[in-house]
């Protein structure tokens, strides 16, 4: 059992009816509180989860001296002090790739309305004006794309570009991942990836090592025109650098991770009409929705029951 | 060569600087004019060019007795009647397959927008609000698609169904193509695709055949909660059917074939919610446009220099 769990963030709504059930049989006390009300409670709990976004630091940890387990509600646990966690016997825990279809299907989403401008078509025919004469869109077929992570996101888009769409793909990754490779997924020099793609795709998780991956000098090896979509965590851009280049109109921005972003940095992004910001709803599907809430629990349930923790990352 | 060629409906910018000298060189006269100054022109025209969505019947083609050929500015002449011309002597030819990836593109470009609220969320977004918290997009994944015709473009959105986003493909086709079957685009009966799909395409040419091939009674037969999607002529569908299951909010309906269809219809379909409606630019890519022209004139160019017409339909 977990005596006091403390859902950071959490609406009601975060987790099904059923899925609420599971936790309160294995939970004595839970509460879904905002995150400026965590710091009194959390000095008594024994297990605390979070959403993306959420900082949990040396000093947030050592604050909670009871805790045995922080989840993370997402796949991203970058900003967790995870090895810190470790140190105090906290076990951290992410949901993995329970959305890995949907990021996937949002990138091409995301790529297909900027190539074929049907955010202005929609907008255009809503106001009873359905000429197609100002319209001349870009085909995604033979075009070449990077994708900078071959992780089971990066991987899925890798996959979807050759086969789904004809894409030429060159990759970098940490890791090379050989058994992925065909005729039309090929492993590159990171510098060879940037400058060689028409769209550029990140995929790579936050880690000490990734924070500004894309510095000034990569940015700088986009060719003039290239796509950039970032689906994945906004710390791994240089975005003064990327401004630098949206000014010039060097470079298409796509990103969905605003939740992230200080309010300045998207208010003076959101300016550039050559940036699209979503909401971030890259991960955002039924399916993928469902899988992460399951998993999520069961976590949950396992730590509460002493079983070994299925999702443990430190 | 040809002594007076009328370019119905087009303009300047239709066909590129070079294209039109192409055009100059074997041509004595042309004219590019409105519809509605056609019928004094055509009177001793020798080749007419049209675009999509022109009427050619018998009393036009009865009006220009000097008329050796008509070239269809596209891919469907359903609006042509080609069979008579052929009785008086005059080839009527098209330009096909010049836009087959930019059209099942744009078939998942439409599906994803719609399935994953794009629309919604950049709206949201520019009025400055990145919340995700009222949206829950839907995954193609696993999910079947009808695919009603298998011609080049038919073919092109199963392929890309199946191999790229993981659906499951039924398709129905006037000739079965079992060459382009796979474990994951089968053939069926209509009425088995129809009633089995999650999304349904349609990729019928406009023929005497399948004027509303959509009928009231196939549109009733798509269950609750289907996405139709048409890139192919409006003439396909029993438009008072569609309605009557879009106002019972029984389908989505995408549709970008809106040029040819009256304003009152446009006005009526518009008013649903369920109802997206883009400006007909399925094939608007700067690919198709480059290869469309360069097809259309090595027509004309054989048509006026009396070799074979190689997109002769007639």
């Amino acid at each position: 059992m977990l005596k006091k769990a403390i859902f950071q963030g959490f609406c009601k709504t975060d987790l099904s009816q059923e899925e609420w059930k599971r936790i309160a049989a294995i939970c004595e006390q839970t509460h879904t509180v905002s995150p400026d009300k965590v710091s009194d409670l959390v000095k008594d709990a024994d297990g605390l989860f979070v959403k993306l976004g959420t900082k949990i630091d040396r000093r947030f940890i050592d604050s909670a001296p009871r805790l045995k387990v922080i989840g993370m509600f997402g796949t991203g646990y970058g900003r967790i002090d995870a090895a810190y966690a470790r140190e105090r016997n906290i076990a951290v825990f992410n949901v993995a790739d329970y959305a890995t279809r949907s990021v996937a299907e949002f990138v091409f989403a995301a790529l297909l309305n900027d190539a074929r401008h049907l955010p202005r078509a929609l907008t255009q025919s809503a106001a009873g004006d359905y000429s197609d004469a100002s319209f001349m869109g870009t085909q995604l077929f033979g075009k070449s794309i990077g994708i900078i992570g071959l992780g089971s996101i990066g991987a899925c888009v890798a996959k979807m570009a050759a086969d789904g769409f004809g894409m030429n793909v060159l990759y970098w990754s940490q890791k090379r991942k050989k058994d992925q490779e065909t005729k039309h997924i090929r492993y590159a020099e990171i510098n060879t990836v940037l400058s060689n793609s028409d769209y550029v795709s990140l995929h790579l998780a936050l880690a000490p090592g990734t924070e500004t991956f894309m510095s000034a000098a990569r940015i700088d090896m986009l060719r003039a025109g290239t796509v950039l979509i970032n689906t994945a965590p906004m710390e791994l851009l240089d975005l003064k650098a990327v401004e630098v280049r949206l000014a010039k109109n060097h470079l298409s921005l796509i990103l969905d991770h605003s939740d992230e972003m200080p309010a300045a940095d998207l208010q003076r992004l959101s300016r550039y009409t050559n940036c699209t910001i979503y909401p971030p709803i890259a991960y955002t599907t039924r399916e993928a929705s469902t899988r992460k809430q399951s998993i999520f629990v069961d976590n949950i349930v396992a730590a509460a029951t002493g079983r070994e923790i299925p999702n443990r990352v430190n």
